[in-house]
């Protein structure tokens, strides 16, 4: 093997599949990047066994070949080069990498020892704007269970139709929903849901970090999903990610999404956070609990919280209330997370009573609702 | 106690205070800020019994009195309110801490169980410039002894005289040198050495860095320490630090460095913090070696390292090289250190041979200097 690229173009393909080339004891060859020369261009490619990322670098190939050599080395020491040409030729055990000063020889492992990244039908793919589905990932990514007593929980749902795409994640203390427009091959009304694991998602929000905005033109600016029974395949640009998908029923979330309201209130976002900052200081420590209540006709909430260590602490806040007299308990933190994905200056708060999950919407963006569960007294 | 001040004054004062007030097991009031109110204005004070730390705040003083609450609660608190006035008021066994729309009762302790903070002879002094000063000990702080085994090279050497001010610190692997200028009361000649602990310095870096230029005129940009036989008591704007000195005899380290070089090189700093980068990625793990070498006559020097496990690496840089073919194998993280402290654009290296302690200046500032112990081969 025997190949040329410029410094930039091989570190941004090393960084894009180099993060998930950990140590795995009983495979060490998983830490390796597998360089392939061939007719089509150089990939770099690298697996976890759970995933697969396939990087297609520009680059000119004069001897066709494969090799693996410890992607961390490889990377560290290429995002160091100056952005000049690099040579790169396998020779006996080592990978020499050289550019104009800088000569390195990298002691490698035969590419045949690397395991097979799986092949996956293209029958069925949806098409999604990237700026879209990056905002939409990472307002539901934040909610899937960390706790791996129920696996489905771990990865966020994605329920696919020709109308549209919907992501929901839940941990069963809060619930995140998004909508997303999608285009897509598929024509009957059926809706295709899959649950996909956080992991191969937060791999998928840093690839599309990488790829710098300039960069994408027109057409390109889109992300591709492929569906099949067991595997998912993402393409964007001339990046693959395939990953296993999560075996498991996913609970029907929309079942605990209350029908009605008896109080809805229209809060200024900034100031909120502000005050349940506040209260957070004197909540129960492990509880987190804040009080927020809605006195009937004073268009005020007020955010208070008691601790017998530290203090007590009482905020009012100008608000639009409409509806019952009111009052919830709900976890500051889940709270906050909410706050922190909800778009625009002012939140929807929608509450029922003191048992049933509150809501918070955006005013300005209907597709996307976040749920808490109340601490019950 | 009842007082009133601005949420700015307060949230400065209170950060400034409370990063040393700590969880100590013994004395738990010591996690407190001691609030104190008389006819000299509001002061906050904090100690862990090695250093106190007291910072004058601007307000109004209805009632005078003393009060300690938690220092951590107090400055989370007060650093989310809003900048308006705050009414601070002691009532039985809590504090209330009122703004306009916010209020909150903090638990705390009385006064009379917080430990005094000691009281230094003002005989002698000397001054510096702020800026100078925050330069020089960073300059310095970096290569202090972080192993107790030697007490006195935790410190750092403070060597005052009416000349100026030398700063010295070594963990014996390497060595910093920094000549400041002062002015001082001090008439003779005679040279007042005491050892400062990194602690106590890097609290000082601290509070320097909260006081932002903009707040410091032409009258007010020096810091002032006084001495006397067991403490140092430093002075800047509105806050004073008071600190123990290390009991112990600081090394002659001027007898280590070499009088006389036999090569000099001058190279391009940018460039040799990237091929030292380079090379680090090969380098032995736990030794950290880099080879430097400086061939004859070459114009260049040579960096390279070779590992087992990952390969090897060889760069050259250009360099104006004089004297002798030279090299010498040094622990990069440690280069490293040194260039990072190094002004200007080129660094100046000089060695005497591969058993002796190399140099690095700057060829901007004559009063800098960094020596590095050699690996033996």
């Amino acid at each position: 093997m025997k190949i040329s690229t410029l410094q930039e173009n091989l570190k941004t393909g090393v960084y894009i599949v180099s993060h998930i080339a950990g140590k795995n004891v009983n495979l060490p060859i998983l830490s390796n990047v597998l360089i392939k020369a061939s007719k089509d261009g150089i990939n770099l490619i690298t697996t976890d066994l759970e995933m697969g990322i396939i990087s297609k670098i520009r680059g000119k190939v004069e001897t066709e070949g494969k090799y693996t050599v410890n992607a961390k080395v490889l990377s560290d020491y290429v995002s160091l080069l100056p952005n000049q040409k690099i040579n790169l030729e396998k020779k006996d055990n080592i990978l020499t990498v050289c550019s104009e000063n800088y000569k390195t020889s990298i002691k490698g492992q035969e590419a045949e020892d690397y395991p097979l990244i799986p092949k996956i039908d293209k029958n069925i793919y949806f098409k999604l704007n990237i700026e879209e589905f990056k905002k939409a990932l990472s307002q539901v990514i934040f909610s899937v269970s960390i706790s791996d007593t129920r696996i489905e929980l771990t990865g966020v749902l994605f329920s696919f139709s020709k109308n549209g795409l919907t992501l929901a994640s839940t941990d069963s203390f809060r619930l995140s929903e998004k909508k997303v427009k999608v285009t897509t091959n598929i024509e009957t009304e059926d809706e295709i849901k899959v649950v996909i694991p956080s992991k191969t998602l937060q791999e998928v929000i840093r690839i599309l970090s990488t790829i710098r905005e300039g960069e994408i033109n027109r057409d390109e600016n889109e992300i591709v999903f492929y569906i099949s029974e067991n595997q998912v395949l993402f393409t964007v640009k001339d990046t693959e990610l395939i990953s296993k998908l999560i075996d498991g029923q996913y609970p029907d979330y929309t079942q605990i999404i209350p029908l009605e309201n008896k109080t809805v209130a229209i809060i200024n976002k900034k100031e909120f956070v502000r005050a349940i900052k506040a209260s957070s200081i004197f909540s129960k420590s492990g509880v987190n609990d804040v009080n927020l209540d809605f006195p009937l006709g004073k268009n005020k909430i007020i955010i208070s919280s008691t601790s017998s260590l530290t203090g007590e602490n009482i905020t009012e806040l100008d608000a639009k209330v409409d509806g019952d007299d009111n009052g919830v308990v709900v976890n500051y933190k889940y709270l906050l997370d909410g706050l922190n994905n909800i778009e625009g200056d002012s939140v929807r708060m929608e509450i029922v009573n003191n048992n049933t999950p509150c809501i918070l919407k955006s005013e300005k963006d209907d597709n996307y609702l976040y749920l808490i569960m109340p601490i019950k007294q």
